[in-house]
Order: structure tokens, then C-alpha cells, then sequence
């Protein structure tokens, strides 16, 4: 038994002991959570219980986006030690699966991950992991950034499959916590300037105060003559789709250049028209991404090294004891808010 | 002034006397045309007068797929002398423009190509063409075979923007011309096995003499079961849609493997509903396609070693003096025709 | 205790009892061997009882090119019921290995691989193997087709890196069992055409056999020019070199097209003399490859599909109770030779 | 006639009036000369009297390092004015060329190329040049700066060929201009961390001042380990070969990580001791670089969004006035030094 976030349904937290699954394993480590950060996603069960097929029907402990302190490792384990201090990436998937052998871990369609029903997750003082999927942070990422880690991952992956060259120059939809973290990957990926759009003043602000991201002003989808007009008639080599709404895929491929890629990293809930066409006739390709596979490690070198600095994004903290005030704030979607995280007791 | 097949409006076709730039630059070559096929879009010209932004406002010779016989070349053409036999990439893009530097000279948006509205087209006896857009034929390729390199450059373009790995399951959706050749191509491209979708039988008898082509009867879209029964679960590698037809979009992720690839050959006249979630989540790459560059050359090289045998894909012939029948046939859209092509005189 | 071909020493083999593990881990098939193909590699050990860094120290069973029939399988096998007919990949990694994870499961340092000192091969009547590693044979692939996906595999790989485009021609120097099988590998996989380089006229007599494979005389070092008047003075858009020998790296990238991709599949044993500057000139990228990853299902599509047909490559077949003169005889290296078989018993 | 830097012959300058082309096509842009930065090669032919196969032959002007100002523009110049900042891309390809299609215009063997025999370079008060290989410069990008797009380009070239991923760790060899540049390059592209290699301590010293790279000093080639433990025994993702010289690639293998990238930058005089097998067992793909293509607007604009600051790397200017001494000064090739420039008149 242990103290823990409860989903208990919709619209309903507990702070309450809850029994979790607390063996060892050979291969595991048990880790004392520091922070651990509020996700979309954690909301959206809250809210609504259930994202997709995944249907919360049990009572779920929240939370995927943890750093914290090896406190016990298991008898195989070698890479690390107690005292470690440790982000986590949140999925366990079979390595030996048939996606996985093609390093595509992440698509197993075996893979369990926190918070994700049935799965618990980590908002509770104490979790075990597999420890080939806890990832040391350098002296200087602190636990509230190794908490960022999880979902800077995303944009990583979307950065990655992006395959930008130096000196490209993209444009993010949608200025929410993702689309400020792709804003900041994408440029920290070898983009030399991002363009992104929000239709919120208070999002497009807090972009403004990144070198090399120029925030634009959107209401009914992207204007594309803004991207002409910075481009010399040109397009963006890359468009990341991170809004979600079906909007934001009109006239789209406006905004490309010939043979431009386009990331979709929002996931809009229904069935969105593409103009097939107007992707043809530039050759553009879209490619998708599903959480992330290999990017942890990239991800903290580029915090530990500077190149990306997420603390302004960090704009709200609470303790443990607050975690449901954590929840409510979050659920209130204010739009001064981007990451709130939640400080671990211990 | 020079006989050509004319488009004079919608619906009317005239074989008559037509002004036709008919000076040889430097570096270009005059061509007595030999064979001309009857594309898709040739049909649809004179069905409708229009594709999409291009319509026809004045009396415009038909045709763009040609093989001909070199009988004149210019000053500065080294590669080619009278008397060469070769196929004709119909589109002429400015080699030092933006897109064409890159390797995209497809996507030139000053590329003028034939047929296609204010560009006269090849049902004529001669044309005079640029001749670094036009390719030998190898002396075991016929001229009929060469009027089909032009769509087959299509197929080919779409096969290797796919990036087929070899032992690659394909599933091709549609088999109209462009569909047969693309299961084809994607054969001669290191697939082993190609799936083809078509809910009409006579289209599916012709797949099936092809080795390694399966054909599969499809109304409402493919049936997803048939592909997840003939990869044991784990999806196609690549999808190449070829329909246009926006149903073909329903559920086509379902077709996929984790990972895999669909590549957009058709062309939906509307937007179409994609759910992107489905891509996602096996973060499926949509790749487009349009025209093609750099192909000819590989396709002239397939069909000379016969890896791809296009012979019985050509289902009617007719001399140039039918030529306006041979319209009225390829507007029928009867389900055994697949290519028309014309006899030219001479 | 199982009878099995032990290599005792240097140039000193038995058949004889020797113990081997014989348990059966819940995700582990047991197989009986139907038939054991000799490679390279085993003569070599036989020979010079070593390869590089991996030194015959204990007597060692011979073999790791094999296909049977599973009849037993562990507890949690699911894919697999005795009576399957199957090939096996004989490398087991750690597919959590951090190589393993980015899809180079090949690379893994833990790998261990049969009959590499001091991991036994499979040339004995039963093995136990992890089923995931086990690949289930058609019906119409025999099993002595079966032990030659090994090789062939071998050859996908590096077809598969070389990123063939459709079209392509392809140079193949040496016409060894790997030569040989890497011509065909690269025709099914979107070549054209293949040149094949060997001093020795029995090699090229059958490489000649092949459509689209064209045999071409060399003594020292491919002469370039051969390959010119082929391609018109622009060079092969891919190379693999399948001779390990130092001399064939002479002159290499004037066989190649400005932007053109060179394989290197054979080990040279020394250091090779290569003039960057003539890869520079032509931005020539050479990629390498180890054994292979994923490319056992598609090695064996291509197989099924008819696509590659290695039959005439296998040149002798032995008894299990004449293995030792199969291996004296593949010592000799007669350049009639290509791949010689074991027939298992049972 | 113009004043021009002439190389007579070897170890000959003269500052003297010689007859240039200075006509003027319809695609042309006369350019008045800023800066032109001192090459290598410059130095190499001004000693040596020629760069491999290149030889001068007659007198020749030096020079293709050139950043100026536009005073006149062709009769269908319609991208650049009289007045307009512009850098320049030296070598000029026929765009239709068989590589250039491709996209490799670098590569077509017809290109010419400023102060490469027999063509004359920049140093000299105006050239005339085509339009499209002229790109402007953004006003905060200094004509100093500008002059160093040219050697930049290679190493962005090389950096886009690398395919870096975002959070990559990457090798430099050799910390002479290219190798700094290469690592800025590194970085700006999505490196997190740069090591660079250099026997000489005052350019390991220049290294340091930058962010993100860090100097190793190495004699015989690069300790391994060294990079090992920085990277916990995997290795690097990337190689940068700066030097050029031979050693380097002995046990260049033991830097990188399996799956890595080698790419050859420097341009070694004789062939080159590669241990294939080194580089087989970790599959490592090694790229090779010829100046560049497709890259002068990228590099541009990550020197305007100061994501690359070179002017730590402009260590000396002279006057036009003064540029035998400038030459004699390269030539001593004085640790200190890195990139010297000339500062034209007008």
C-alpha cells in the first residue's frame, strides 16, 4: 500500500493508499519520485475519462512525467546505483517484439505505460521501473527539468523524423506546451527559425521571449502569406502540426516548400480533410509520430548542454498534498499556463 | 502548320491543320512521332476542359506519352543524331530554378509540360523537344512500349519514393492502368508479393497473370482482414493508393504495418477524411508524388530487361486517322481497356 | 551428450558425442537439423582455427546455416507447434541491448552467434534455439533452399542498405557463394542490371545463367572502363564488393556515378589502401555491413516469390556421416564449387 | 583590363592589371568586390602550383572567398538590384547536367570554378558572376562574414550529409579553419556535444571559447578512449575527418558507435590505410563531401540568426593593397592564425 494520485472516475481525485505493484525485479529499480509534471493527457482522463479506446474503468493512479532518486536496484542491474538521480521513460515495451526489432519500440502494440488504463502511474512517492528505461541526469538538469524530459521526447521524435537539415526553417501550429517545445527542438535540431502560430496573445508572448522563434498571430488557420513573405515565396522546409485541430489542415501545404515534410504531432480526435493535392503537387511528405523511441538520452544532452532551456515553461508547482489542486488548475486551462508539476514529498 | 489531334472545346475533337512552334533550338531535337498513348488526363480534357486550375481556353493539341524517331537535331546536341529511336519525358522544367537544384525539377513551378493548358500536346506527326529530355530506346523495347514509359515514370516515381525495402509486401489500391503498373513497378522494386484492391472483375483477371500480383475484390474500401490474414497480423510494408477515390481512405492505416509506408499516386479531386490518429499511432509515413524526375532513365532500363512487361496492359490500338475514335473508345471506360495508344503515320 | 561434427583443432575434425546444452527455455524451440550448409567461415575455422579476434580454444561444433523441423517448443511459444518447418537465425542478442533498441540487434557486443568460438554450431541432429529467431518455411521452400537464407540474408542486408532505386545497375566484384548470391539479391531488389567481376571463368560460366547478370573477366582490379561503355560513361549507381580483396578497392569509385553508393560485403583481412579524394569527387558513400538484422522474413519472400532462385548455387550435397569429407572438399576450393550441403539425419 | 592578385607561377604573386571577362549576360550580375577570405587551396596553389589534377598553367587570379555588392544585373535578372549585399557561390555547373538533375550540381564534371585552373578567381576590384549563384546577404550578416559563407558551406554540406540527429555527439579531427568551422556546423545542427582533436594547443585553445566544444589534444591520432568515456563506452554518432591526414583513420573505427557516421572532410594527397573490418562490425557509413550544393541560403541563415559566429575565426585582414603579404603571412601558416581576409577598395 502505498499514498498515491487517484483517478477514482471522471471528475473525481483521491489522495489516498492505494495497492501498487512494489517487486523488485532482477532487472528493476526502485525510484523515490522528485517532480513529476501534469501532461495533457493526464487532464483529458480526468476530464473525460477515457482518450480513444483507452477507457478508464478502475480507479488509476495519475502521473507519467517523473524524475527522481534510485533508492534500490535490482541483481542485474549494472548501469546504475542507489542515489542515482534518474528520469524515467514511462513505456515498457516488449524489446524483443516484432516492431521492436526494427527500433520502432515504441509501436509494440504490447507496450504498458504509465497512467495509461490499466496502468498506474507514477504520482506516488515510490515506483518501480525496468532501469533500462531510467536515464541518469547530468549534475546540471535539475529534477524539475528531468521531468520535462518525458514530454520534450515527443518533440524530439518529431524533430528526428523531421529530418531537418541545417539552416531549415519551420513552422509550429499551435503555441501549447508541445508546440512551444517543438518550437525550441526544432531549432535546437539545426532549424535557423521557426515560425509559430497560436490564436492567444499570452502563448505567442511567451514564445516571443525565444531567439529565433517569431510567434504569428492565427485565428482561422495559419495565413500563408506571412510564411511567403519570410520565405521569399519559397514555404517553410517543415510544418509541425501541433494544434490538433482539424482547422489547422486547410491550405496547409501552403505554407511548404516544394518537397517540404510535414510533422503531425497533434492528435486531432476526428477524422481531419486533406487536401491530397496540394500535397501532391509539392511532393510534400507527412509523417506521424507516436510518443518516442531512443530520444531520452538525446533529450537530456540537449538540456544539459543549453541548447534547450525549458524552466520558462515551467509556470506552476505544487506539493504532493496539493496534487489535486494541481489537477484543478490544470483542468482550468488558463492561458498564462504551460507546464505545471507536482513536488514529491521525501 | 502541321495535322494534329485538337481539343477544340469540351466534348469536340478535330484532326485538322493547326500552327505549331515547330523552330529546332540549339539543344533541341525534331521527332517523327511514332506511338502516342491515351492518358487519363487526355480523357478527362476532353470530357471536362479542365484539371483543377488548367483550362483549356483555346484549341490545344492532345497527347503527352510519345516515342518517336529523332530526324533533325540542333546545333549543340551531342548525345542524340537523326535516326535514334526514343520516348519523350514531356515535361520541360528550367534545370536552375529553386526546386529543380534540389533534384525536384517535377515541382518547377514554370515547367511547362504537354497537354496540359496553354502547352500543345504530341498527337502530331513531329515535334521539335528539348533533347536532353528525350531517351533512347534500347533496341528490344518497341515503340509501343516506350509510349508507356511515360505513366509507367509515374509508377516508378512512386515505387522509389516509397523506399521499398527488398522482400517488401505492397498493397496497391485500384487497378486502372496507373494501378496494374504501379503493382509492376513495385515488384520490379523488390516486393515479393503485391496485394491489388478492385471492385471490378475484369480489372483483377488481368492482375492475376501477372506473377506475384494477388487480386483481391474490394467494394466499400479494402477489406483490411485480407491483409492482416496475409502478413499473419503484421500489416503491409507499403501502400500505394492509387483509386483517388476518397473511400480508399477509410480505415487504410488499418492496412499498414507499424512503420510502414503509403504513398498518395492517385489524385482526389476534394479533400479526403484521413484519420490522422490511425497514422499515428503506427507512425505511418504518407508520402506524395507528382509527375516524376530522374526516372525515365531507370523505367527505360526496367522494361529493357524485362523485369516489367507492359504488353498486356496495352488493350487497343488505333491509327492516327481514328484517332478521334480512339477518344470516343477511351471515354467508355469499358472495364477491359486499359491503354489505348495511336499509330502515328510516317 | 549428441553426435555432432566437432572441430577438435586446427585441421583435425570428428563426429562424435560431445555435450551440449540441450534444455529447453520457455521461449526456445527444439529443431531437427534437415540440412546444414557449409560457409566460408567454418572452413576458415577448420583451416586456420581462428577469424580475427574469435580463437578455436575448445573443440567447437561446426555449422550455423540450417533449416529443420521444430519438435518441441517452449512454454510461452505461441508462433510456432512442432511440425513447423523452419530456418533459423543463428546470431542471439539482447534484443534490450542498446543497439539492439535502434534497430541493430546484428550489433549487439553480447551477440553470441553459432559455431563463433565458443558458442557450438548446429551441425548435430537437435538444437535449441530461441523460437523468435526461427523463421517458418513456406511450403514451397525446401530446406535445403531454407540453409541458404543465411547466406542470402547476408546479401539482403546489404542490398538493403545500398538503398537501390528501381532501375539501377549494379556492379558486383567477386563471384564467390556471396558474389553470386549478392547479384541476385540486388536484381531482386530493384536492379536492372548486374556486372559481376571474377578472374575465374567457371564463377562467370554461372553467373552467366542468370538474366540480367552479365559476367565480365578481371584479373587485376575491375577495369573501369568495361563498366563506362556499359552506362554510357556515367558509372553504376551501386557497387558491392564481395572479393575481401585488398586489390579490388584499386580504382573502386571510377565504377561508380557521381553520388553513387559502395557496399563493402567482403572482410579484407588488411587494412586496404583507399583514395578518399576519389570518393570525395564523386560524393561517393560506403556503407558496410555485419551479418544482418530483419531481413530473414524478406530474404525468405523472395525466396517464395521465385524472385531469387539459388538452386544452381548449391553445388554438392554429404550425408551427415560424410560431413568431414564435405568439409575437406570444400577446402579445396574448386571453382566448381559455390555451396555445399549436409543432409542431416532423421 | 583590371588590377587583379595574380599567381604567375609558383611562389609568384603580382598585383597587376590583367585582361578578365567582364561581359556582362542577360543572367549576370556585376559585383563589386568587399572581402575575399584566403583558402588552403589558395595557399597550395600559390606554393605549390597545383591541387592534384589542377595545374596553373598561365597566370591566374586567386581567390573564391567573396562577399560584395551588386552594381549592375543582366537584362532577365529579376531576384537582385544594383545596391543589393550578396555572397557568392564560385562554382558554376551546367544545371541540366545529368548530376545536377539529381540534385548534385556540385558534381558535374563540367562546373567551373573560381581560381581553379584555368579559371581566374575573385581578387580583383569587380567580377561578373551568374545571378543565381549570388545570394543576398541580411543586414545583420557583415561582408566579412559573408566572405566566409564559402568555407562554411563545405562543412554545413558535411554536416547535412552527417543526417545528425537532434542531442547527437560528435568527433572533430583537426581544429584548422575547416575543423572549427565543421564543429560550429556540429553544433548548429543538432549536436550537443563536439570533441575536437588537434595536436597544436593554440588551436585547441580557439575551440574552447565556443560553447559546447571540446578540445582534446591528440599526437598520434585520436585516443579512443578518451571519447569512449566521455560517451560511457559507446562511442560517438558522427565523425568530422578535418585533418587530412593519413593517421587519422588509423582506429577511427574505435570513436564511433555502432551504426555511426564517418564523414570525410579533409582531402588526404595519397590513398589511405582503411581497416574495412573495423568499420564492418559497427556497420559504420562513411560520406564523403565535394564543396557543396544547396547550401549557401542555409548557411546564411544560420549565420543570421547567430546560431554559428564566426568572427573569432577572421584572425588577420590585410588591405588589396596589401595581399602578396597576405599570402606570404598564409603560407607561414602561423598557429594563431585561422582565417585571414582581404579587404577589397572601393
Amino acid at each position: 500500500m502505498a499514498e498515491a494520485l487517484v483517478l477514482e472516475r471522471i471528475k473525481q481525485l483521491s489522495l489516498r493508499e492505494i495497492d501498487l505493484p512494489q517487486d523488485l525485479g532482477p532487472g528493476d529499480v526502485r525510484i523515490r519520485t522528485e517532480v513529476v509534471g501534469i501532461c495533457g493527457s493526464d487532464v483529458h482522463y480526468y476530464l473525460h475519462g477515457r482518450i480513444g479506446p483507452f477507457v478508464v474503468r478502475e480507479p488509476m493512479v495519475l502521473g507519467h512525467e517523473a524524475a527522481g532518486i534510485v533508492v534500490e536496484v535490482g541483481t542485474e542491474v549494472a548501469d546504475l546505483k542507489a542515489g542515482d538521480r534518474v528520469c524515467v521513460e514511462p513505456g515498457v515495451p516488449d524489446f524483443s517484439s516484432r516492431a521492436a526489432r526494427l527500433g520502432l519500440y515504441n509501436l509494440d502494440p504490447s507496450l504498458s505505460f504509465w497512467a495509461t488504463p490499466p496502468i498506474h502511474g507514477c504520482l506516488t512517492p515510490e515506483v518501480v521501473h525496468p532501469a533500462n528505461l531510467c536515464f541518469k541526469l547530468p549534475h546540471n538538469v535539475t529534477a524539475a527539468q528531468g521531468a520535462m524530459v518525458e514530454p520534450l521526447a515527443v518533440c524530439i521524435q518529431a524533430a528526428t523524423k523531421a529530418q531537418i537539415s541545417p539552416g531549415d526553417k519551420a513552422v509550429v501550429l499551435g503555441a501549447g506546451p508541445i508546440g512551444l517545445m517543438q518550437a525550441l527542438a526544432a531549432l535546437a535540431s539545426g532549424c535557423s527559425e521557426v515560425f509559430i502560430f497560436d490564436p492567444l496573445d499570452n502563448k505567442l508572448a511567451l514564445a516571443a521571449r525565444y531567439d529565433g522563434v517569431t510567434p504569428l498571430y492565427s485565428r482561422n488557420g495559419p495565413p500563408a502569406e506571412q510564411i511567403s513573405d519570410a520565405t521569399l515565396g519559397w514555404g517553410a522546409d517543415v510544418v509541425f502540426e501541433c494544434s490538433g485541430a482539424s482547422a489547422a489542415f486547410r491550405g496547409i501545404a501552403d505554407l511548404l516548400r516544394p518537397g517540404g515534410t510535414l510533422v503531425a504531432v497533434g492528435m486531432p480526435i476526428d477524422p481531419v480533410a486533406v487536401d491530397i493535392v496540394s500535397l501532391q503537387v509539392k511532393e510534400i511528405t507527412l509523417r506521424t509520430i507516436f510518443r518516442y523511441a531512443n530520444v531520452y538520452d538525446r533529450a537530456i544532452n540537449l538540456l544539459a548542454s543549453g541548447q534547450i532551456n525549458l524552466d520558462p515553461l515551467i509556470t506552476g508547482t505544487f506539493s504532493f498534498a496539493d496534487s489535486i489542486q494541481a489537477f484543478e488548475r490544470a483542468s482550468e486551462g488558463r492561458p498564462d499556463d504551460v507546464k505545471i508539476q507536482i513536488i514529491m514529498p521525501g
